[in-house]
């Protein structure tokens, strides 16, 4: 008996390449249709050189255009936010950030400061990531300088994009091994993105662990006051949720006997560029900061579509993949050849 | 532990309605690429009314323009060809046509002739069903009178139509369950066929079984005379090939444990109506004799992309299927809850 979940994956990496597709230009929607019905990444380098955002969007001009507004920012002591975090008894967490409200100048004050510094600042780690349409809400005053669709997605898709999310943060975050259920139009504007990127047959190299929720929060004492010291707490009421736990970046680590078959794309965004990530792809993100000390994307998500084959296809991938880990390794039988 | 087969068929049947769309007219290129995204078929009716094909072809004149041809004819003792068929032993096999050439004239005479006679006439079937591009080839006199390419389908997929298959017969014939690697669009001329479909997921209910190969023959007493009394031939050299034997219009029988999942489409084509049959769908095809007493259609075979998920995933589906007929039911482990 094979082992189908092996051969699912060996299937895939025999039948596509192991490259992110560089296009020329924009996609029309026809071509970007290609693209989603074959759920395979690209990359269009310069995209976005003419929108206003990458002409504008130094420090300068943000706090200007910012000026006097409040803007949500996550707080985590490594800059690991939505992560897996090992607590003192060994067990693991999936941590939420602290979220604080704060002027936006101050902000990027603190971003700009503690950029490139790594190995050595201690402080806490600020990342403007909350995923929400925030460009159309907390940024609005931004809003006018990126377009309000992908035009060629928004054709294709036949809707309009369900959030447009600003990024703003800096080297010292990464964002953890994830999938969205989104078909992602990303865009690079100022410093860099590294997404390590993992097709959704790979589900069961990434070691999906279902893990108890908890949240960084300052401790007691410090409440209001300070939020270096933050303490996990742990959400004793919620569910606990399904996360990869595998990292490409330290692949013999908490492996499954699939992940030596992943085969993870990397890509780096470089200011101007736009990557479409289908939906259901795993990616790990971190960054280097511009110029100016900072890094800032903008991206647009679009709806996936739940009907067809896509979604149930990886649905029964995850469930193959659970049931096995629940079976007993019994021999399989052999028929008698009658001799 | 669920039944991640069963668990696949019905969330299919939750997120894709049991219908086939009726699209107002042809795609566009843009359309139809959401369809094939979607692996789902349409209907277009009265989409090839203006075909020439469509206002031409009565016997008169197919007998005209295709004078002094011959033409290769699949013969059958009751309209099965590619069809499973019981021995005297009672076991299965997966039998192919009698195949002959003759004049395209005598061939239509005889279609014509035994047409509606399907519960009286003892005579083999007919049927030009040859699958190999033939209207390009063996029915090149009337290649012009259809569309050389299906716009949208050539625009959409960036190739040229792989095959164009001329299919002629009558009411006798019924083409059985089986699956094409195919995109498909089929265009009825004259006549009626009744299709009934089964989307690609629904691998596990159609009773695939590995059968060995056989042809319908003349017994040698009769070699080149007649095609009455066609007697079984095993191909004993060939590999035992792969066959849905369960039949949706006697769902019953020859079931699997997931048959009764199953939600077969069914979809009527009158003359002029065309359907996009996606490709790795399973197809049962019976027919209606038109006011002459013959059924001809047109299909066009575009390659499937076997990049992507679609193929693999659909692989894994019934690798998945097979290995739990190889395993023996054991019970699955239960966790013991400490008490
Ligand atoms: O930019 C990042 O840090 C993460 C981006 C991301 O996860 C997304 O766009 O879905
Ligand atoms: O028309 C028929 O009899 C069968 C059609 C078919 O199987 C096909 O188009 O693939």
């Amino acid at each position: 008996m094979g082992d189908s979940t092996a051969s699912l994956i060996e299937a895939y990496h025999d039948l596509n390449a192991n490259i992110v597709d560089e296009l020329e230009d924009e996609p029309s929607a026809l071509e970007f249709m290609r693209y989603v019905a074959k759920n395979r990444p690209f990359v269009v380098r310069k995209a976005a050189t003419e929108w206003q955002a990458f002409e504008k969007w130094d420090a300068a001009y943000l706090r200007k255009a910012m000026a006097g507004e409040d803007v949500k920012v996550a707080i985590t002591p490594s800059g690991n936010a939505d992560a897996v975090v090992r607590q003192e008894d060994a067990s693991d967490v999936f941590m939420e950030p602290y979220e604080i409200e704060e002027p936006f100048g101050s902000f990027l004050d603190a971003i700009q400061e503690s950029s490139g510094r790594r190995e050595v600042d201690k402080a806490n780690v600020r990342y403007a990531q909350t995923q929400n349409d925030n460009l159309r809400n907390e940024y609005s005053p931004l809003q006018s300088e990126v377009p309000s669709e992908i035009s060629f997605a928004r054709i294709a898709l036949e809707q309009a994009a369900d959030a447009i999310n600003l990024w703003l943060g800096n080297d010292r975050s990464v964002t953890s091994l994830h999938k969205d259920n989104y078909e992602n139009i990303y865009v690079q504007i100022r410093g860099q993105k590294h997404f390590t990127i993992l097709p959704p047959v790979e589900m069961s190299c990434v070691n999906e662990r279902l893990l108890p929720k908890g949240r960084f929060a300052p401790s007691d004492i410090n409440v209001g006051q300070e939020t270096d010291g933050l303490i996990v707490k742990l959400n004793t009421n919620a569910e606990p949720v399904p996360v990869a736990t595998w990292d490409p970046d330290t692949p013999e680590e908490k492996t499954t006997r699939y992940s030596h078959l992943a085969k993870p794309l990397r890509v780096t965004l470089r200011e101007g560029d736009m990557l479409y990530l289908p939906s259901l792809w795993y990616h790990k993100v971190s960054q280097t900061a511009g110029e100016e000390g900072f890094v800032c994307a903008v991206n647009y998500w679009y709806d996936m579509d739940f009907a067809g084959q896509h979604w149930v296809a990886n649905q029964f991938v995850r469930d193959v993949y659970q049931d096995e880990q629940k079976k007993p390794q019994y021999p399989s039988l052999t028929i008698s050849t009658g001799e």
